[in-house]
């Protein structure tokens, strides 16, 4: 008796070229345990929105500039997984910082992608350009990028996979974030996705685990 | 007019398998404007002083231990380079920390190798094996080994190389440690020695400069 692909929701902010390659994995075949449901935005105009509308995916905009706490606005992105019987989030570049609350209740069902080799240049304040500006002026020659699982603490839950990018002498933070996106992030965040997918998959451990 | 090519001192305390990637290396014409002239150990019964003598580079021995404070170890440290005219220090496996009195005196003359990317898992109480131990325990994917210029703070000074390598499921760090020598230190300690010591050759910049 098999059971249905994961269902995994994507929550996005901005231009959502990791949701894209999240997208082209499932349509290559690298991705095949997982389906992606949903896309989530916390930004009505966010560009990754016109991506899954592209592919048929259904979108919500729940913005936490409506919610007056993040109790609310994460009651009511629960609500929305629940009512979607997600059992996987994925994180592209999402820039809403969850609460313990929220990433207990998924527990090992949220991932997050980062542009650096975790313990460098992660935690609270490293999040976009910024991370590759501190791998610059450090002048490492080594960089790339992680994907772990979200808990508590900003990108301390356990790492599923990392991928090594070289930086280059006439490397700006721009260039560098892009490099690292296409060498490292477009790839291991399909596969990461992949190999959760599949656990949870083959466990049978379905959507009614999870506690909400 | 040519100048001969610049004089490095190998530092050891052990085993001393950098010391024989940089023998290797010359021999095989990666490094060719440099040459070791001088091995220099802490410990009289370190193997590395084997390997010297077997390649006809002459050796030193200065134990620590015969002086009661590191000024007078380190002032016959000096005493020994400035008698062979070193102009590059490289620590290969050196366990005695250098005071900042030291490596000033030889700024950007002394390179070391460390066996991670810098900054994960670097600086006071991590050498040798709890630096891979700590990659492991932290569960890192992507560990790597970079050589850089000393300076005053432990393993601070600027990054000259940085090589990645991956991390296997069923490491202990005994085989990582091994794996991070023989696919990233024995490989970028020499270039990094063949890249200095280029720039000294050309920059005409012989020991002269060199504060002692």
């Amino acid at each position: 008796m098999q059971r249905p692909p994961v269902k995994i929701a994507v929550f996005v902010s901005g231009g959502g070229t990791n949701l894209q390659a999240l997208i082209d994995a499932q349509k290559s075949g690298i991705i095949t345990h997982g389906k992606i449901e949903l896309v989530v935005s916390n930004k009505p105009n966010a560009y990754a929105l016109e991506r899954a509308k592209n592919n048929s995916i259904e979108t919500v905009v729940i913005n936490n500039k409506d919610y007056s706490d993040k109790r609310e606005f994460e009651a009511e992105l629960k609500k929305t997984l629940k009512a979607h019987e997600i059992e996987l989030i994925v994180l592209a570049g999402f820039m809403c910082i969850l609460t313990a609350d929220f990433t207990n209740a998924y527990k090992n069902r949220i991932l997050n992608v980062h542009p650096s080799l975790i313990p460098s240049f992660c935690g609270e304040g490293f999040y976009g350009l910024r991370v590759h500006k501190a791998a610059l002026d450090y002048g490492v020659k080594v960089t790339g990028a992680t994907v772990h699982f979200v808990n508590e603490i900003p990108d301390g839950g356990k790492i599923i996979l990392q991928k090594a990018v070289s930086v280059q002498e006439t490397d700006t933070p721009e260039i560098l974030q892009r490099r690292v996106m296409e060498q490292a992030e477009w790839h291991i965040l399909p596969e990461a996705c992949e190999i959760v997918s599949k656990e949870i998959y083959e466990k049978g451990d379905a959507y009614e685990h999870i506690q909400n």
